[in-house]
């Protein structure tokens, strides 16, 4: 394809695009294919042919966007918010355009120095102290199972380099809670810690979060035992009831006996542009890792996961590769991102950040982070205030566990009930919600945030699901 | 930003990118900037107001771009050829503007199957028979790791489920040669086998392939010493010289003791497409996983590796994560790529590929391959018969390892006029090529393959070479 063809078929798929984003809210919430269906639009052979471009736009109207759930509409409500703001859609544009190479600061300086200078931005935009130093991972999973390996690599004064943790004699431990996302255990069993050596902190029953008195009593045993701590996963905003545990009681804990720290907060990260909100994650200065998704909330399309480190030399001991056809000149005045993770090549992911930042601007982010507080809370108070209506975990921020429990309905008949109503709207395409399982029963998570969502739709949901649950609760 | 403003911005920036990618031949290859420069060119505070879209791409122009190492270049034969094929950038374009979720098959049910539609069309493209299943990873990297958490899995029954490596009695073995790419002992120490653990397998000191012997040799000692060997990881196509490892006769003896074969054929996949060369990895349906990299040679913009495996059920026990937030009621009917790989969240990655194969098809890219083969093939024959100069390596591909050594000339003074004739090439812009080690002396990798190099360019370069290892012959 040449630049011309290019120029011809990009201006096509813009104004597709913009066409595309206007009229989302015409479309359907939850894509309404059957496994199968979109595979089906499409030969099993590889093409011989190419089909060009014009007729690729066609086939991505007509056999793929029937297949797309559209997280980007005004009535979605599931999962967490995936916004990809067209202000850094562009930005990753920009980036398809350019076709940088990121192995090594000279096979890029602006893509590396870029990320140092957006990540520093956020640093700052979310009050965290100069001592921090980031970069763009691609999703928390990622972040957090990076951390994982800086924690065991402490705690086993650099196993890697001897026998692994095949050589470790005393077994290096791994503490979080149930509330934790589930990548967090997936980080630590792939981290080669082992299911035995991950210990479930309890939790307080109200709010869910880390409950402190457990996490010293279990340190302080496996110490005894002969056993060596090696990280703590505490939680900022879960996703499953937005719980905080309590991180500067948790860092007085780690920090007394050497233990590394993570702070889980993809979800709720973007809430610590807002400085009222930071007292959510106070004492995260004496954490040893971070990690937040500018890719959920705030708004930065995926993938955009930030991980903050203290110890950057410690970062590149473990994650370093040097081999003589990627050294330079410059090493030692430069960031070798390579070095920060596990991926060699990298995409220029810091343009959208930056065309984020640049075109809409921190403000008006801001301004809609407090929106959807103020859509969740409004929410929560017509749910609490409505008979057979519950809010079922404390809403610190824009999400709403909710369930209806007419008289008398309890048990397994309950969740018959909830899982009904909540389908019943999935499945109709006109709103998305997340079912999800509290305490042994299902609930429903309500996720406010989507960029298009204004309070009229959040009226318009709470009418809805009233209405289906009536609707079922007849036939029940 | 509203679609209408998106519109716009998005129509200057498709015209922006044409002009940038149709001038790239006027711009130097290697970016003529210090450390910190590009840096300098943003403000340290983070911005309190949006800046535009107008503003943007002027900055993007005159700030970004000197610090741009031009790999799409034309006279760019550093590292690997990175493509970024046009037809493949418009459709990480269209991801961008999609903005989904790739969490699970719900939240983007296309994502999934054109994906699965994909990484089929590039099984039958290579010739591997329907016994593979694949996916899309980030890197080679990546893709290494999971194959190795994989076989850590597999020759541990499972470990990951009691205590991990921790509760490892007898050691875990992972065999490789010092040709292997540096991700590949980064992949073995992360998944925690430790560096004692590794074994670097003997090689052919000509071709530095694996020495099949040698690794029979290890294998059988290392089971007599009460040892498992896990994972053998071979390349087909190293970094360094192209090397191959002899896969069929490597899985004879990883068949015999149920070791995971792992082949990593990140840049020479894409030979795969040509049937001819399909030689050079025989055998290779007798491994476990294989992963190779489109981004490269191929072309569909970075990141693209493709993962291979037979065993999917495996793969999946291993990378499972299915809290209850993320379950729908067709599971047992769909795939779910989280559980392929470490990160939850995932980009529409298929549509770059789709749109490749569909834009530029599949004629058009062999031919392109082809004629890549032939200039290596040309430029090679230039230098061997050339006094003084020597091509260090079999040319199996399209990378040719050469060194000039004026008559008396040893050493490290040999080093000294190596690396000053291709420094000074580097540094003027016109060309780019990349020094690396060969036992233990300095050479210079020339990687043919970009898009955009034509024999004319390759020509120019054997003029430049030739001209400025004579200039500085001529002062050593």
């Amino acid at each position: 394809m040449t630049p011309e063809e290019f120029r011809q078929a990009g201006h096509a798929l813009i104004d597709w695009i913009a066409d595309y984003r206007a009229d989302l809210e015409q479309r359907p919430v939850r894509a309404q294919v059957k496994p199968g269906e979109i595979r089906a639009n499409f030969p099993r052979q590889a093409p011989e042919e190419a089909a060009g471009a014009t007729q690729l736009l066609q086939d991505l109207e007509s056999k793929i966007v029937p297949g797309i759930t559209q997280v980007q509409h005004p009535m979605h409500y599931g999962w967490f918010p995936s916004n990809a703001s067209l202000a850094s859609a562009l930005g990753d544009i920009a980036s398809a355009g350019l076709g940088t190479l990121g192995i090594s600061w000279e096979s890029c300086p602006a893509a590396t120095e870029l990320e140092e200078v957006v990540c520093d931005w956020l640093r700052q935009l979310t009050g965290l102290s100069e001592a921090w130093q980031g970069c763009i991972q691609d999703t928390a999973s990622t972040s957090c199972l990076t951390a994982l390996l800086l924690a065991r690599e402490r705690a086993s004064n650099f196993s890697q380099n001897r026998g692994g943790l095949q050589g470790q004699q005393q077994a290096l431990l791994v503490y979080t809670t149930e509330e934790a996302h589930s990548s967090v255990v997936k980080a630590a069993l792939l981290a080669g810690f082992g299911e035995h050596n991950l210990r479930r902190v309890e939790m307080d029953p109200d709010t869910r979060a880390m409950c402190v008195s457990s996490l010293a009593q279990l340190v302080a045993g496996d110490i005894e035992a002969g056993f060596i701590p090696a990280a703590v996963v505490a939680s900022t905003g879960s996703t499953g009831v937005t719980a905080f545990d309590p991180i500067a009681e948790i860092a007085a804990i780690t920090a007394q006996h050497g233990i590394w720290l993570h702070v889980d907060a993809a979800m709720a990260g973007s809430a610590m542009l807002l400085p009222e909100c930071r007292h959510l994650w106070e004492g995260v200065e004496a954490a040893d890792s971070i990690a937040w998704n500018p890719h959920k909330w705030m708004g930065t399309i995926l993938d955009c996961s930030l991980l903050y480190v203290r110890d950057v030399q410690h970062m590149v001991r473990v994650m370093s590769t040097n081999p003589s056809y990627l050294r330079s000149t410059v090493d030692d005045e430069v960031k070798q991102y390579r070095d920060w993770g596990i991926p060699l090549g990298r995409r220029f992911r810091a343009l959208k950040l930056w065309y984020h930042l640049g075109i809409d601007g921190i403000d008006s982010i801001r301004a809609r982070l407090r929106r959807d507080l103020d859509n969740a809370r409004w929410f929560a108070g017509q749910v609490s205030q409505t008979e057979n209506w519950q809010v079922l975990a404390p809403v610190k921020l824009q999400t709403v566990c909710i369930r209806h429990q007419p008289t008398g309905l309890e048990g397994d008949a309950l969740d018959k009930h909830t899982l009904a109503w909540v389908n019943a709207i999935n499945q109709s395409g006109e709103a998305f919600m997340s079912p999800s399982i509290l305490d042994g029963r299902w609930m429903v998570r309500v996720s406010i945030g989507v960029e298009a969502t204004t309070r009229e739709h959040v009226e318009t949901l709470w009418k809805l699901i009233q209405r289906r649950a009536q609707d079922v609760a007849a036939v029940d």
